[in-house]
């Protein structure tokens, strides 16, 4: 068993690592904490750097990668070979598909749900002298969904429980409720005349 | 050299693994067979569960992710970055390039070519209650091609020979040899009016 | 500290090399060399291929991999996920975000920056008999920008300082200066319009 834990890393009861893994990777070298509560799985060959506090029942696909100064609450998935940048917020629940995108001030809340290859952006004018000082974090109200390969572009909020189509490209604010979807989205119906979801709503 | 080769792994003559390689892990602690036929090459920190059966041939790339329950024919190859999700059946000859997304359920004929990060989906409503009991795998039949950043939505088919435009969403079911292109996805051509596929049909 | 160096890799001053990395991996079991510049930061579980020639102050984040025979210039960083076939022409200060995919004869000139999940395209009809003849890279000018998620056709162009929208799958030569958007993408207007970007023009 070979695996990376820096100082500084706190796990809660009964943890699982997988094999080539590190934990509290110190960003620029800084060591900051890392607190992870109980119950996790890390599966293999995934890094989560310093300074995140994440809740309990935290699992991971493999091969994820997770930055620095993140809150993370109970019960969260990150799938395969997702990216987590900094500055992060994700609620509890919610649950991050595959080979996913979630750049720095993006907010995840409660029960959101990020499928895979989903792409969220947060410069609208990318790699300009000023970028860095105008990032625009998206924000994704609770439980909503974003389909499969979705972009999401800068600052745009996503209501409670809307549903993005897989493939799209949204450009402007999704209402609550509401299913979208196309390049660039737009609104298609609403998702409590969908039978699967009236159930849950 | 350091690699994790479980039990229950039966590898045929000849396997080159590279290293931080993962084979036969156990799905939800499921001691399964893992069996992979002559002359593979399983390139570095790549994962691949137990509980599958594959012919000989295989190869994959870096950073591969292969779930359990999948049946897969000769002289496969699945790029770098890719996932495979469970139940999964892949014919001889496939290729699978680098960064793409197979979920539960999808079948691939024999030849079939996926291109660099296509996302095939398989949940028309994702994280509803009944979502686990209403899947619906897509079903690419013999020799059809995918093109690059190409998603697919749930259950649908894409007939034999056709080639997807890359970027394309598709939405429903393409014809035998359609070249079919855009959001959502129109027919706009044969593979037959292709010069370099007429040669290949 | 677990890393897999080869013969034949050359490091400049100051090299930072994360764990489990891969430097200098044979190609096809080919012993060609492997050079890095001064002050290398390569992070955790990256495989670099022999046969690269690669500038000072690269960086790549986590899970990278680099196939052989690119020439890469200074100040390169590639980011977490994203994968470099070969026969690929990088710039000085390129920035390649994360999952980010680049295929054989891309050209990216200087100060290019690929937004996460990029996908670059080179073969118009893949896994035809004549595929590998037929290649066709992209070249892409000095200082564009490629927003996350677009897909570009192969054989385009992308002139000096263009802006890619985000989502947007190009099917032909963009003018310098132009922004584009859109499947297709069309041009919706000029970079030198652009506040953030008048002042770095």
């Amino acid at each position: 068993m070979d695996v990376k834990i820096y100082d500084n890393v706190s796990l809660g009861e009964n943890p699982s690592i997988g094999e080539w893994v590190i934990l509290g990777y110190p960003p620029r070298g800084k060591a900051l904490p890392l607190s992870i509560g109980d119950n996790c799985v890390i599966r293999s060959h995934t890094v989560i750097y310093a300074g995140n506090t994440i809740g309990d029942g935290f699992q991971t696909g493999h091969h994820v990668m997770i930055r620095e100064n993140n809150t993370i609450g109970d019960f969260v998935s990150v799938g395969t070979g997702s990216v987590i940048e900094h500055h992060v917020k994700i609620g509890d629940k919610v649950r991050i598909h595959s080979q996913a995108f979630v750049p720095e001030f993006s907010v995840l809340e409660k029960g959101v749900w990020i499928g895979p290859n989903v792409v969220v952006t947060n410069a609208k004018y990318p790699n300009a002298p000023d970028t860095k000082n105008n990032l625009e974090g998206v924000y994704l109200e609770e439980g909503c969904k974003i389909g499969a390969n979705a972009t999401l572009l800068p600052g745009i909020r996503v209501g409670r429980f809307a549903l993005i189509g897989a493939g799209s490209v949204v450009t402007k604010d999704v209402p609550d409720w509401a299913v979208v979807r196309g390049v660039p989205a737009k609104v298609v119906g609403r998702v409590d005349e969908i039978e699967s979801y009236k159930k849950a709503l």
